[in-house]
């Protein structure tokens, strides 16, 4: 078969971890008998030294037109810079929001799990582990705080700054069928997340979650207050299958169980709409401080193309090549500097990806 | 001198653990020559029991003219209940919301700390704890998603909830303030959260804190992302000295702090007006399973009285005395359940309150 994937290297480490991840989909297609037809699309920092935004129409609409869209990361520092001083439509990751609204990409799937042979690199306790953990987090992607109304203006002298959360039924009910979707094929559990003790949104979440529950009694639904979860992610991180949650309190949980990994550069992740289309991208960001230095792990992104080839182009057989070639790499000894530990062998981001294709 | 003191045992453990605070301020009233006045207030499940709402006009006039406020817990089992059938005003939270608005109490410290012979507790690693950490977290207690103008209606036969988070320089400024003047009593360091790369209010945020940093040229300032802080404390707690965010942001995080320490039950909360008035509480929460069974630890509530010695009284030698007794009664082997470790002695609730009074 035949498939038109948009490229979107994107700024930092994002152009060398996608070249190794176009390299594996490209072994795949050997092997396989696939042709995969790449269209380069700028995004990021990239496309505003470019033409002067971070997404260009005719940069969505490649990425509209083709049948998914691999990502490598778009964004930069984000320490001790003036972000107020920059219009927020023209920061990198305001691409990143422009895609995923323009493509409607409401569900983002992340997994998190312990990788065999990277406890070490794990921070909580051998006892809090237990037998370790594996979890997908669904977090809605074009709603909330994230594409509310905001604005600043001055009240009686006084500067002041609002944005809005807004969620409709439909948004929700979506993205937890989703979710729903995925614990069917899991353990079957869904942690519900939200604020509900403070939040109209989120009571109206809990309700539009139970609804759509009903449809799935073969799956346990759970209700958990967002604090709570925070908690329980460092404490108890075995007790998760899928959890479900909004766009900003999925931001903040999704960070916090990729580190409790010990291994964010190896998670992937998918963001999805209704149909098979989706855009696919490591959970970690773009590493301004390594970048250029052919140091990164492209694992993250390779395994992102492996979720495209069974999410988008229902590829599952090619997909498990992919993610048992990285595991026999990994079981091997080979560590890129973010996971190496003592007696292992130390290797680039290159050459991890030209191991991972030799076991395809 | 004589102090009066509004006291709230509220709900679940609440009753218990207050209990012993006041037997070990009395304690100290005796060793220092001051008499405590107390005023019992209801809030939370048990003012909706007697009255129907979860704090009457009254209860709140009473802690209003009152030195200080001293709480133990309030609200119930928050897991599978339907929320969404309960209106918002009615349920126990609410009256710790109407509390905080009610007498403007906007700035919330939580100090987060690895206590000396704890670390069996704390669920992080010891390369990862390293020289152990010691953070306090100020968080905006008055303002954002939790006051802000919310509302549930139906569009186009959809129904859709909206929630509003509104800051203004003035609400950002003040606890700014409050975080920079605890950073000079303490490393010197302070971390502003925030999500200003999609925000509005967090942009207006970190302007704001960075006008309030320039008064305060000894103390670091670092602008963090709330998800990038949510990985940040699991990975490295001890960069932190004093973290500063808005409500929400706090919400998540605080309750995060807790938990690496792996002693939630020993860390106390103040929550501040401009002046010295101040309402402390456990930084736990009402533990509904352990009610009534004298169990529960006191010494979250214990040091919160010692805090609101300090803060609201210029009793620093007192409060002092309580935290000495408290760390005497720990060398001494006493636990809790919640913190009871291998050759340990384990105590109830009413047995550590009396031990941390003979140490006074
Ligand atoms: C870059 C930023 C806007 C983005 C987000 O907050 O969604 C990122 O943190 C992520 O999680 O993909
Ligand atoms: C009970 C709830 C409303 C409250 C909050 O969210 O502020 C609690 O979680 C807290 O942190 O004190």
């Amino acid at each position: 078969m035949e498939y038109r994937i948009a490229v979107i290297p994107g700024d930092g480490i994002g152009p060398e971890i996608v070249t190794e991840a176009k390299k594996v989909l490209d072994r795949v297609g050997q092997v396989f008998g696939h042709t995969f037809h790449y269209t380069e699309v700028d995004m990021g920092g990239v496309s505003i030294d470019k033409y002067g935004v971070p997404l260009t129409k005719e940069a969505l609409e490649t990425a509209k037109n083709s049948d998914s869209v691999l990502l490598g990361a778009v964004g930069g520092h984000v320490g001790n810079s003036r972000w107020y001083d920059v219009a927020p439509e023209l920061r990198p990751e305001a691409g990143l929001l422009a895609i995923r609204k323009g493509l409607n990409l409401f569900a983002n799937i992340r997994p998190a799990c312990l990788y065999d042979g990277l406890e070490d690199a794990c921070p909580l306790k051998r006892e809090i582990i237990g037998d370790g953990f594996d979890m997908v987090i669904v977090r809605e992607l074009t709603g909330g705080l994230y594409f509310g109304e905001r604005h600043t203006e001055e009240v009686n002298g006084v500067m002041q700054a609002t944005d809005t959360l807004v969620y409709n039924e439909t948004e929700i009910r979506r993205v937890a069928v989703k979710a729903f979707e995925t614990a069917m094929k899991r353990k079957k559990k869904v942690t519900s997340v939200d604020k509900a003790n403070v939040l109209d949104s989120s009571r109206l979440w809990r309700k539009v979650v139970a609804e759509v529950a009903a449809d799935y009694p073969e799956v346990a639904l759970e209700n958990m207050l967002v604090d709570n979860c925070a908690m329980q992610l460092v404490m108890d991180p075995g007790q998760f299958d899928v959890i479900l949650t909004e766009n900003m309190f999925g931001d903040i949980l999704s960070d916090e169980a990729s580190m409790i990994t010990g291994s964010i550069g190896m998670l992937s992740s998918a963001s999805l709409n209704e149909g098979k289309f989706g855009l696919y991208e490591p959970s970690h960001g773009s590493a301004p401080d390594i970048a250029g230095k052919g140091i990164a792990n492209p694992i993250a992104t390779i395994l992102s193309a492996a979720m495209m080839l069974r999410f988008s182009f229902d590829l599952d057989k090619e997909a498990e090549a992919v993610e048992n070639a990285v595991k026999k790499v990994l079981a091997g000894g080979y560590r890129t500097a973010d996971i190496m530990a003592e007696g292992m062998k130390q290797t680039g981001t290159k050459e991890m990806g030209d191991l991972i294709c030799s076991q395809i």
